[in-house]
Parts: structure tokens; sequence; C-alpha cells
């Protein structure tokens, strides 16, 4: 037997429990915080140096906007993906200019289009507020009291930061709660529209070719962030980089990834699989039904309903992906031996309690309450959800803080004011579509003696009920929802609002529903998921990543191409590629070519590289991502995963599960090649504006 | 309760039966006999007329080349996969000439080269002998005698017909011996080689790409049949279609389909599965891996060995989807119902026996030898075979054809002849390493103490055991085979070559096996299959098509891309698509192009189709199968199937099972565009050879 100190041999312990812990994530796996970024791992696999000058440049230049993008020149150029801007390029359209469909290119920086609603922010330095908050809660002696100071602590940090500094301020909580870390960010209202491929060019293929690689897209569009009304100087931004990356050179990629559950439980999986997901597939495939019933009315109501149907498909193949993933029994199998030896270095280390215990039995309740949590709302955020927004705002600020929805704090309410203000067009049928659908989902879940079927539809069909509902609603108008928000409890009070009415009556449902969910099954569930990760953190440190959280991360990996299950799958398509994959389908939709390709086919150079894939770990929410190379210049944006990375968010792998970037070579031949877009493209390379060649913008 | 006579009753109960066992086969399913063509089946689902007309037109232009082939000319020459005449061309090669590599082209008749061992034969007519068969067994008391007399009938009708035709005579056997039939062939032994692209052309994306698809192989050769020193009249070929294909079109597929086991019993597929098939996967894996390492030795030892390599990677490649499917619990469940229904179809009708049960005990039987009856022989095709055909033959042939193993009946022995006396080089380095792997393997699976083990190992290693076999061996002189072959018994008992006196001490052991295999295997089963296969008939009639056995069989289908679980595949694909994978892979071998497609490649049409695929049900056997349009004229070739329809030996599926084909435009193109041989692109359009634009053949 060996000897050592006592401390030496919990370390040699901790040790060994940590290699056994990550024995099954062997390569390129985790989304690191700027705070934590894995220097060794990349140094050790890649023999690159991640020096705190690189780290800096690349958080200054990432931007938060909505999902990912980054600054790509000294002048406030923001490039992210087209799917990610086309909120604002539909909010831009009308059936008159349809940006959507045909594409945009602004010639000067006065045609460049302010995006109704947009906010983009960096996140400009962060500190450990850990102490401070675990000091408050550690005042409180019962769960409740313990969630309030918690929240209330979270608040004056939050609001002493914003008033000390000017910029926004939010607390984030990292392992299960383990971690409070305070993010500053520099935000921005004014961002405007510069550049957008054709909807057919960026979205190529569609759904059939969603998350599939080899992938022909140029998803990508180019917006700026203006600041006082001038373009703002964005001194820390991506170069381009002057050599294209080749198969197995390292990248890294920064962004916002939203969400991974890959420090849940077995029973969590287990229950998303068994009773969260399938409620969600189940409505996820009805919303599909509808939108697409509702798009093959007209050509006007498909442009309508077409941003709706692409977040619903993606969100669609996304969750089947997962819920594959989640059904592979060598998945959870893999999941029940990680969960059994983590439990067995817990108890080895003499620690108190069964967290496990305590988040089976919250986890119990929320599935025996899951189809009221899911389905008594303001529908599907449509318009009546503006309504629900409305009247929850209105009675949950005039409480105090740590007596509201978590939902409803201080720092969440400029988010919540902005997205009602927004000045997005709403098409009434299409809201009256969508409330029945998803009136008639919550009557199919919960029955007609609910309450809230009783409310919603008032003795009518889904259908009725959503005609009355919406015909004879004025939410619609900006201006009506700005002075009922100006307005507070009074103005809800008073409004005849046939919505407004209907989420009066539905609020009080909602909110004891919130709090059930709030107090039962989360709050006992963040308890017990802090104990776990002090516990991780007792036996392994930081050496693991933390679960994504949408806050800004940092992934690593390399381009490699792989083996498709006896598929031969090489590491980047080409422009040749694209125009092979719409003749082999005769140009049939929706693998046609876009109208500006169809034009420029006849002078492309068939080998530019158009998409390309790596193994760095990514999830929803880094849609935008730049992909950097080791010298942390651009040689790409992220844009999807394949079909065989959507177990991400349960567990990261790498023997096919890959993530797909749009080539940094494509998105500049195509704006020069096939959109004559010089000035953009000078701009990208970092050269001064010159004179177009072809007059074009 | 209906009301019918007992006849009529017996028909609605076996039309409902019928209705039910094919339940699951609702598509284009069947490779069915000239005899019994689907002509009612193509009628309802395409609305196509197969006239005996067409079929007569078709049969006549099928040629039998080992695989599949047809005429394209009306002077003899004949289309097949490259993959096919790849033995001829590498026969034809020498280390100075590589037609394998560098393909070839004969630029007139003059140079057309003569293939050593090749045979080309048409079914010219057939007949059903089956009463003749059926009434010579019934003589026979035991299965032996049976056994016998259905030989000696057999032997009889063949010879007969041979005499009194002048013709190629042979019974085959159908529905598990339930029908015979007297098939007469015309039969030529003069082919040449005509055209070759290069291998890397033919076989674009090699292994990796071996039964995928999106696939982009010039999978074709052109050879020509000779008759008295002149290109044989082909009167019935093939004409090349005017009108290309489109997604959708009904084709079919005239070939010789190998082997199916889709009426083999359920506890027949569990044998393949657990005891047969992992013995046959570790083989082809342990002679890979032997191929692999001796073509790692030079350039010259790779080209050696690359037709062995080749159809050892496509066995094994094979094999594994075959694997897959029988590990696959649907389509195992799905026969396990199927022969529950026919069991209880079977006892309704009050038909007699168990013959299950038989085919239960005699596949018992199979197993508990199998590693002998797999281990015991002259090894893997190498020199020593010559060897063992040759000690077998002469023993064999001295024997009453009654008492000889079935293998060496009368109408069998000029095969086997022609083969031992073909002229193909042999490459004693490479005979070393294979007969070393092959007395490996046999070691392994036997053990020391097995007699096999010590015959052919007699105490030294296999490495060097196989060393002084072959090294001392004259057998690689096609004239010292031929001497052996003509001297009988009395030339095999003098001959001290060390492969010969080694055959001669395994051959009693192989014959024991053989006779066991004969009389306690296959026997038993073939006739309680004749029982089930009379069972059928009784409840179906010919309804369903029989199992492949290598005989002349139609297809049909349609031409239909599919989704590739989520990956959209179209029906086919182009030269642009070609181009677009080689640069995807940065023109890295297997997806490098063949030399004359870099030099074509600026002067090529990118849209030109190059493959596609169709729901037509085939299998090995059927490579250089025509696929013809529903005016019989051709329209492609096919050359493999996609992994998702190696199930089809057990069961046909069309979700997204495909049979590929090299498309007739592909075909003329490379022959004009790429190759330059104008002389036979003129051929195979039926117009008179005129000048060659640019003095190319």
């Amino acid at each position: 037997m060996s000897r050592c100190s006592p401390v030496a041999c919990a370390r040699t312990l901790a040790a060994a429990a940590f290699v056994t812990l990550i024995a099954s994530a062997v390569a390129d796996d985790g989304m690191w915080t700027f705070d934590n970024p894995p220097v060794d791992l990349v140094k050790q696999r890649y023999g690159v140096a991640l020096t705190p000058d690189m780290l800096g440049r690349l958080q200054q230049a990432a931007v938060n906007y909505g999902a990912s993008a980054s600054f790509v020149s000294k002048s406030g150029l923001m490039l992210t993906n087209h799917h990610v801007a086309l909120s604002c390029i539909e909010q831009l359209s009308t059936r008159e200019r349809d940006l959507t469909s045909k594409g945009y290119a602004a010639r000067s920086s006065a045609q460049e289009l302010r995006c109704p609603g947009g906010m983009a922010r960096v996140l400009t330095s962060t500190g450990d507020v850990t102490a401070t908050v675990l000091q408050a809660v550690a005042a409180g002696t019962s769960d409740e009291q313990r969630n309030a100071l918690r929240k209330s602590a979270i608040a004056d940090l939050e609001s002493r930061c914003a008033g000390s500094t000017g910029l926004h301020c939010e607390v984030v909580s990292l392992y299960s709660g383990s971690l409070f870390h305070l993010y500053r960010f520099k935000e921005w209202e004014d961002v405007r529209l510069v550049f957008a491929p054709e909807y057919q060019a960026a979205f190529y293929g569609g759904d059939p070719d969603n998350f599939v690689f080899p992938r022909f897209a140029l998803d990508f569009a180019l917006l700026r962030v203006y600041e006082n009304g001038k373009p703002v100087q964005s001194a820390q931004h991506l170069k381009l980089a002057d050599k294209p990356i080749a198969e197995g050179d390292p990248v890294f990629v920064v962004g916002h990834p939203g969400k991974t559950d890959r420090l849940q439980t077995l029973v969590q999986l287990k229950t998303i699989r068994d009773t969260l997901m399938p409620l969600q597939l189940a409505s996820a495939q009805a919303q599909q039904a509808l939108l697409r019933a509702y798009s093959d009315r007209s050509p006007e109501a498909a442009r309508q309903a077409l941003d709706r149907l692409f977040g619903t498909e993606n969100w669609l193949k996304a969750m089947r992906g997962e819920y594959a993933a989640l059904k592979d029994a060598a998945l959870m199998a893999q999941k029940e031996a990680d969960e059994a030896r983590f439990r067995a270095a817990y108890a080895a280390r003499g620690l108190k309690g069964d967290p496990w215990a305590d988040i089976e039995v919250a986890t119990a309740r929320h599935a025996s309450r899951a189809k009221e949590l899911w389905a008594v709302g303001y529908g599907y955020h449509s318009l009546f959800d503006h309504a629900g927004k409305l009247v929850e705002l209105a009675y949950e600020r005039v409480q105090p803080e740590a007596k509201r929805l978590a939902a409803y704090r201080d720092a969440a309410l400029p988010a919540i004011e902005r997205r009602i203000k927004a000045d997005a067009p709403i098409y009434k049928d299409l809201e009256v579509a969508r409330l029945a659908g998803s009136l008639r989902e919550a009557r199919e879940l919960l029955g007609d003696p609910h309450p809230y079927v009783k409310a919603t539809l008032a003795g009518a069909t889904p259908e009725e009920a959503a005609e009355r509902l919406v015909r004879r609603s004025r939410l619609d108008d900006a201006a009506a929802r700005a002075a009922l928000l100006a307005g507070g409890v009074k103005a809800i009070e008073a409004s005849d609002d046939p919505l407004i009415r209907l989420a009066r009556e539905v609020y009080p449902m909602r909110r004891e529903l919130a709090r059930f969910r709030e107090e039962q099954i989360d709050t006992p569930i963040q308890q017990a998921a802090e104990r776990l990760g002090q516990a991780r953190f007792t036996l392994y440190g930081s050496a693991l990543p933390p679960d994504a959280t949408s806050t800004l991360r940092l992934s690593y990996g390399k381009v490699a191409g792989y083996d498709a299950n006896g598929n031969a799958t090489p590491w980047k398509t080409t422009f040749g590629g694209l125009l092979a994959r719409a003749d082999s389908f005769d140009g049939k939709a929706p693998f046609d070519l876009a109208p500006s390709l169809v034009k420029a086919r006849a002078q492309l150079n068939p080998r530019v590289p158009l998409n390309f894939v790596t193994t760095a770990d990514i999830i929803g929410g880094n849609s935008g991502s730049p992909v950097v190379n080791s010298r942390g210049e651009w040689v790409g944006l992220i844009f999807d995963s394949n079909l065989e990375a959507l177990g991400a968010r349960f567990v990261y792998t790498d023997a096919q599960a890959r993530s797909l970037a749009v080539h940094s070579q494509a998105i500049v031949y195509a704006l020069e090649h096939v959109y004559g877009a010089h000035r953009l493209a000078q701009e990208l390379r970092g050269q001064a504006a010159g004179r177009s060649s072809n007059g074009m913008p």
C-alpha cells in the first residue's frame, strides 16, 4: 500500500474518480465559460495556446443577438445566421417587398434597415458572486425562505451593478447553482439589416436537409449595430482568416449555447423521455400540421407563416433526434453507469443526504401535473401571449420583487417590455389558426370540465373561440399594447379587449401553476442539484464543464469528416456540390437553386468550399457562432448540427456527431460572385470601401 | 355466415391466407422466372403490358457471364459491369501493361483481347420436367435412394437434351425442389475485352462507397462474343433508349440473381445468424486483413491482390448488411409471424408431417459440424484449390454418376475443367500468403489434434507449411494442370507435387464431410423444403416468386429516390456530383478522379446523369443486369445495391432498399467525351461505324 498524507490521498481518490467519471467523454466535449477555459485540454490535444489575449478578443467580439453573432468589421458589422436574422427580415417584409424570398443588399449605409425589437449585447466583464449569494441564502430556515433570499440577493446584486456601471447586469448560475457569476453587458437596441441572401439560398434543401450533412446552405446574414444613429466602433472584432482551413485543423466556437441536460439525473432523463417529451412532440406535430395547412391557403399565407413554420419544424426535428437519443439503450446504460459511479463516490466521501431521491420526488410532481403545466397558458406565443404578458406584468410588478414570479424580477422586465412594444406585423388569419390549435390541444389534454378549457372556449369550439377572441382584439396594434403597458393594473382592469379579458381570467390559474412549478418542482430540484453540484466540485473541481445556460461559452474541436453508418462523409461541401444536388433532384423544391444562384451558375467556381463540419460541442443557441482558427481569425459560421449530434443535449459524442458551419470563403465568394455586394466583401476583408466594379452594392 | 361449396370455400381460405402471408410484401418484390412472369402485378401497379414478344426479346438478349450481362449491338457487343469483367481484365494485365489501372479501349476488332477461361451463355428455351423427375424419385424407398434416383433422372434428362439439341442443358429446381425445369443454353467460350474504364472510374470511392448511394461509379465494361473467330450475330439485342428515364418510371431488370433465402424457416435463419455467419464474418475479416497486408508490400503486390481484395471486401460488406438484417428484431418478428401463419394454414389444410421439425434436426446437424464444414478444404480458392479439384475430379469421375458427389455430375464437369485449364496468372507470393491464412484459420477453428490440421501443417507453422507447399508446386503452370487432368487417377497418384500429395490426403476427409452434408443436411432439408414447397403451391400456387437460384429472372420496379433516415436521397447522381465529391475530399484516395476524368474535367457537362436507383428486387449475381424501360430498351446497368438492401437475402423491403444502376447516358457520354471511344458509342446507338472525329477508337 502506498503512503500519502490525508490531503494527497484525497487528491488521488478524486483524480481516480474523475478519470472514471469522464471515461466516456474522451474527446472534444464541453461548452466552457470564459472564466474557466479548457486551456490545458486544448494545449494537450491540439498544441494550441489559448492565451488570455486571444480569449479576451473573442469574448469582446462575440455578440448575443437572440442566439449568437459576432463583430466582423471595425464599423459594427455583425455576422449571424440568416435563420437568426429571419424574424427581423420577415418583420421588414411586406407583401410588396418580400425580403425573405428575394433577399436584401443595402447599397449604402442609408439603406440599412432597422430591425423592430432587435437587441444586441456583448459580455464586457464577469465577476464571481457565489459567496454573496450563498451567504444571503444561508440565513433562510425553509426552502421557500431560501428561495426568496436568493432571488432578493440576486436582484440586489444586479441593480447595484447596473447603478454603478450603467451596464446591463445579470447574475447567472453555473453547475446547477453551485456558482453564481455577475455578468455585465453592453447593450444596443439599434440593429439594422445589411445583407440577406434569398431564403432558398440560406435554407437550401428546406426541412428535409435540416440537421443533415452533406449540406449546401448559405445560412448567413449581415447586420450592423448602431449607436446614436451611427455604426458602432467595434474595435474588438474578428478578422477574416487569410488561409483557408484544412481537414484536421483545430477550431474554436464562441457563442451562446442554450441548454444542455448532461448533469441531470437518470430519473429526470426518464421523465423527459416518458412524460414531457411525448407531450411536446405531439404539440410540435400539431403545430406543424396547422402551419402547413395555413401555408397552403395562398403564397401570401405561406410568406406570413414561414418563420413560424421554420421554427416549428426545426424544433420538431431536433426534438425527434433528442427523443431517439433518450430511447437509445446504450446511451441510457452509459448514463446509468455514470450515475452509479457518482453515487458511489458521493457515498465514499461520506456526503450527507440523498439529492437523487429529492429530485425524484420533485420530478414525480412535475409528471403528475405535466399536462396542465404544458397546456394552461396564452397559446403558442401568439397574439394571446401579448395579452398574457401585459396582464402578468401589470399584476406582478406592483408586488415586492421577492414575491413576484421568478420571470418578472426587475432585471428581466426591459426584455419583456421590448417584446411587447416591438412593432412586428401580426396577421390575424394566422393568429386565429394558431390560437384555435392551441385551444384544441388544451381541450384534448385537459378535458372539457377543466377551468382553463371552460374559460377559453366558453362553450364554443376552439375555432369559434379563436375567431371571436382574435378578430375583436386590438392588440395587433403596437400603440394599443404600449398604452396598456403604460397604464398598468388600472388600464388592464378597464380593458374590454377580449384577449385581455381572457388573460385576466387565466392569470390566476397560470400563477398557481407557476408557483407550483417554482416551489414544488424547480426549487427542490435546484437545491438538490446544488448539493450534487457541490459534491461534484468537491470531487472533481471545475475539470468538468457546466451545462449550457445561454451564457457565453467556448467550444473547441477539429475539422473532420466522418463515417455515417458506412457512408463516408467528407469534411466540406462545395458550390459544385450545391449545383449537383439541385440537378440530382431535377431542380425540384426544396432542392431548387435560388434565383441569384441560377443567374450566377455559369460563372461559379465549383471548387469553392461552401459548408464544413467540426467536432466542436454545440447546441441550439450556438446558431450564428463564429468558428475561429488557432489565431482567433474567423473561418466559418455555425448554423446547425447533424442529426447524429442531437443527443448532445444529454451526452457529447464525436464518432458521427458534428457541428455544421458555413465556410468563410463561401460568404465572401457569394457576396462578390453571386450577389455583387462588393462593398460588404471589402469590409469583411478589412479593406477600405472601394468603387464597386459593376455598380452593384 | 356465407355459403359456399367446399371448393369455393377452400379457394376463399387460400386467398385469405395468401393475402395474410404476403401482407408484408406490398411492393415490387420478386425475382420471377420467365415461365411465370408477374404480368398481372406489373399491369396493375404500372399499367405496363409485359407481352410475350417483349419477354422473349429480353430473354434472348440476356447473357450469363459468371454474373449478368446483355447483348447491346447486333455484332455481339456485350455490356456488363467492370467488376464482372475484372477477372478478365486482370488476367490480361501484366506488370508492364496494367489494363486495370489504365483502362482499355480496343481501337478496332483486331485489338479485342480474348478473356482466359471466359464463357457466355444465353438461355434459349426451357421446359417443365417436374413430372419426369418426381416420377423417377417416387420409386425410391429410402431418402438415400430417392436422392440417387433424382440425380440419375436429372443427369439423364440433361444428357438426352444435349444429345438431341447440341445445346448445353441443365435441370434447375425451383420452389425448394417443387418444380424442375430443363434449361437449354447456347454457349460461347470466345469472349473478348473491348472496353474498360480505369478501375478508379469504375469503382470510384472504393470500399467506403461500396453499397452506398449517392454513388458516382462508371462500373461498366464492354466485351464481345465471338463464334468461329468472328463477332457473333446477335439479332436479339437490347436497343439503347432514345428517351432518358425520369423519376417514377417503371423499369425491368433481367439477370441472374444468385441466391436468396426468403423461404427458409426461422430455425434456418437463426442458425445462419448465430452459427454460420459468425464463422464466415471472421474468415472474411481475416482474409481482408491478409490481402491488405499483402497489398502494402508494393504497388505490384497491390495490383496482384486487387481483384481478390475487391471480392473479399465486397463479400464482407454485403455479409455485414445481411447480418445486421438478421440481428434486426423487427425483421425476425415479421419472419416469425409469417411462419406462424404458414404453419396454421398448413395445419388447417390437414397436410401431413412436420417439415419444420425435419429441417430443425438437419440444421442442428449442420451447426454441430459447422467448423469442420467451413474449414476443411483446399484453402480460400487458392492454388491449393486447383490441386483439390484435380484430385476430386480424377477420383469422382471414375465412379458411376449416381455415386459421385453432387458437384461432379456430368453436366458440371466442363465448367470445372475449364476453370482448371484457364491460363490466368498465378502469383506465388500471394498464394503463400493466402494459403497460410487459410491454414491459420483451420488451426484456430479445429485445434492442433484435428487430422486436417495435422495433414496440412505436418508439424510446421502455417506460414512455413504454405511456403513449402506453394514454392515447390508446379500447378501454377496451366500445362502441368492440363497434363494431370488428362492423366486421370494414374497421373494424380504418380504426382509428387506437394499440393497434389496434400490434396490426396485431404480428399477422404472432404469426401466424408461432403457426403455428411449431402445426406445428413442437404437432402433432408431439401425433402422437407419440397414438402413445404408443395404445401405452398397447394395454398398459393405460383403467386409467390421462387427464391433466387442463379437462373434467369425478371424483376420490376420504379425509379425512385428515398429517405435515408432523414437524409433526402435523390433518384440519380450526375457527373457534376462526381466532381463535387472528389473536391469535397480534396481529391484524396479513394475519392480521387481517374486520370481520364481529370483530363476531361473542364469539358464535362455536369448535368449528365451518372448513376440512379430503382426499387427492383435484386441480389448478388444481378451485377451486370440491364435495366430496361417499358418498351424493353436499355436505360441502365445494375451494379450494386445500397446497404439498406442487403437484408434482401431474407426479405424484400422498398422503404430504403434500392438497386443501383449506371445510367445509359453516362455510358455513352463517357465513351465519347471522356474516353474518345466514338466507334463504340456509335455501335451502342445502333449507328454504322463512322470515321472517328479525333482518330481515337
